[in-house]
């Protein structure tokens, strides 16, 4: 008799977004004239820019030909993609980096989830505290997080690491070291981010403690702040003890076209096991490439055109992310985010829970939010806002929250 | 300090196909001129059929447009597409299955390397032998296989049932009944098929045992025998205890568009909980949708033109595999397979190891092919062919094994 993984029966409820899905199709059956005005999750709404498309169509075009056709791509991706992310990515930011730590995936989530599988069940993570709910739940299912305590909102064996209005959303070095630290930089949900010195911190911490970074920084195009780190290789002695994971989502609107890349440094090794050939064995058997048209698409964001184009989409999202931030203080919130990253995380006011202020947004306001409690305990009493929305959305929705 | 998955220590080299690109790339370094033939990795030459072409730069061009952009999919994959499949694939067959039980995916390769995330690490699986080296792989990544004898080829923990011509390639029911039991049908790389009568003898023993079987129909649009199933679910019972996985790469084409789907169905469940349902978990934590243009490429698949289309190309593989079948056979060679399957299996002439022939193929013939060991123990003395090639190379590889 076969016997499931019961890993899985520890996971409370539903993912996140899926519970926002829910109450949000619930709300609209009992209210079908309510026009909603959706800043919840974190999709873009901007069209694919030209040199994608055009890159997108001349790939398909190759496909229709024999003698242009591709059928798999290499294990670790083209070499036309992973030459042009070291070049523009690492090189040009003085990191050293080359194509072959280089790995082509289907998506910053798919790597986020998977990247887990080349640790020990008995290794503790760290997570800041909110965070993407991705790594704990990822863990959890793998064994790896303890119990879970509906009381605490936290499991047995992950250590949490606040960041809040108390410590301006940087995370405290934990006493006692773990063995694989989360930091997503810019930080989802909180929008804020860690500058240079503040990584190169988490750099030491983790050298001196034979931890691993698992590095996110999904959200690296959006900072328009000196003094943050677009990579976690600008820090001096990286390349020894961090992995960086990579979205095509949030910069380029792949969001529905699937396309990230992860960066495991050969430097990064245990008893002489490299966990870049751990990864690589992974892709090898588990993974079987994105497709080629998306990796040419995924290209032509590098051209000089495509990055002109994709610079302005991440403008149009940013200038929203600003009136939003700027509106919301007027109105008398409090809020952070917003300048380095693409996401507002304001306070909730007069001590409503994160879902309180869900519901009253939606009822109040047709306005759909993200609660910050589902982010991890220490998100309770914030609400994250995207900026994801048009121009348009975004100012309709400012005007229903100002006059709540 | 961190503690890497020892599990993937236990691999013994590298993945099968990653060894013949070596074995490939130094021969062609000594032999620059060398005209090699490949009939080795199973990937598709022909390239993407007109009513998919059509459909991709459609989806291409909505991409483009705010009004028709699409961002994040639907966790389980696009209705259109689901709803093709199960009308399709599905009812057609007299099949019952529903649409909330199709999973869209990024490949086979990926369902079939994730699926055993579903189950307990202390579960028996039990795999036919020879078989895609991917079943295994990705178990004794997850700790669940014990240990590889380097003798025998074979891992302490695993149930090996030997598809061989001595028992003419029908797996035989394990004495003890294993967990888990992967079935490929028509089977990868014997090119062998079990019909509806054997079928259903499995589902019967798996339920009978409380068994799950782990369905990969890759290869169903290559049956040309009636008798022989498409799907599982043409068995009695099958919705109580079958996984079914399935692709685009082989019918359609998309080994580098990467599209597949895994049916999960409700009556699944152990203990109340619903092996669905965990899916959909693992859909929702660590994936995000195969790319929306993809989507799209699969619903041609399925219309009227795209139907005649893509089977006219199975066809052209067809015409490959059985010329190479009888020309095979004409000089001498024992070859099964070929039938209901785009692989020609072939008995080693002269009691050589599948690499010996291997190399001597290379050497001799310069024609790539895939040593039936790599696939297990008992594909030992065993090579496979793909049908895959172009119609002249196919035929010159024949006339170059014919002079040998």
């Amino acid at each position: 008799m076969y016997k499931i993984n019961t890993n899985y029966q520890k996971l409370p409820g539903s993912y996140l977004f899926s519970t926002i899905a829910k109450k949000v199709s619930a709300y609209k059956e009992t209210n079908p004239e309510a026009d909603l005005i959706k800043l919840g999750i974190g999709d873009v709404t901007q069209p694919l820019v030209p040199a994608i498309i055009d890159a997108l169509h001349g790939a398909v075009d190759e496909m229709a030909d024999k003698d242009t056709f591709r059928g798999y791509a290499p294990d670790l991706g083209y070499e036309f993609l992973r030459n042009a992310i070291v070049e523009n990515d690492y090189k040009k930011r003085g990191c050293d980096i080359s194509a072959d730590e280089v790995f082509i995936s289907d998506g910053a989530k798919s790597d986020s989830g998977n990247i887990q599988e080349l640790f020990g069940t008995d290794n503790i993570i760290a997570v800041c505290d909110p965070v993407y709910p991705v790594y704990i739940d990822s863990n959890v299912m793998a064994g790896r997080c303890g119990n879970y305590d509906e009381k605490t909102g936290k499991w047995s064996d992950v250590v949490y690491m606040p960041c809040t209005r108390e410590n301006g959303f940087v995370p405290e070095y934990p006493a006692k070291a773990p063995d694989i630290i989360y930091l997503c930089n810019p930080n989802n949900p909180t929008g804020t981010a860690l500058n240079l010195d503040e990584v190169q911190g988490w750099v030491d911490y983790a050298r001196k403690n034979g931890s691993i970074i698992i590095y996110d920084a999904a959200y690296e195009s959006y900072i328009t702040e000196p003094g943050i780190p677009h990579s976690i290789y600008q820090c001096e002695g990286a390349r020894e003890c961090a992995i960086e994971i990579r979205s095509f989502s949030k910069n380029a609107g792949f969001t529905g076209v699937r396309l990230g890349f992860t960066v495991v440094p050969k430097d990064i090794a245990a008893g002489g096991v490299r966990l870049r050939d751990m990864w690589a064995r992974r892709h090898g058997t588990k993974f079987n490439g994105a497709p080629y048209i998306v990796q040419r698409a995924g290209e032509a964001v590098y051209s000089a055109e495509g990055a002109k184009q994709v610079a302005e989409e991440v403008g149009i999202y940013m200038k929203n992310a600003h009136a939003l931030k700027d509106g919301l203080k007027d109105a008398g919130y409090e809020v952070y985010g917003g300048v380095n990253a693409p996401y507002i995380w304001l306070h909730t006011p007069d001590d409503m829970t994160s879902w309180e202020f869900f519901d009253f947004l939606l009822e109040k306001a047709n306005v759909v939010g993200t609660p910050g409690s589902g982010f991890g305990p220490s998100g309770e009493h914030y609400f994250r806002l995207t900026a994801f929305g048009t121009y348009e959305d975004s100012m309709r929705a400012l005007e229903r929250i100002k006059k709540l």
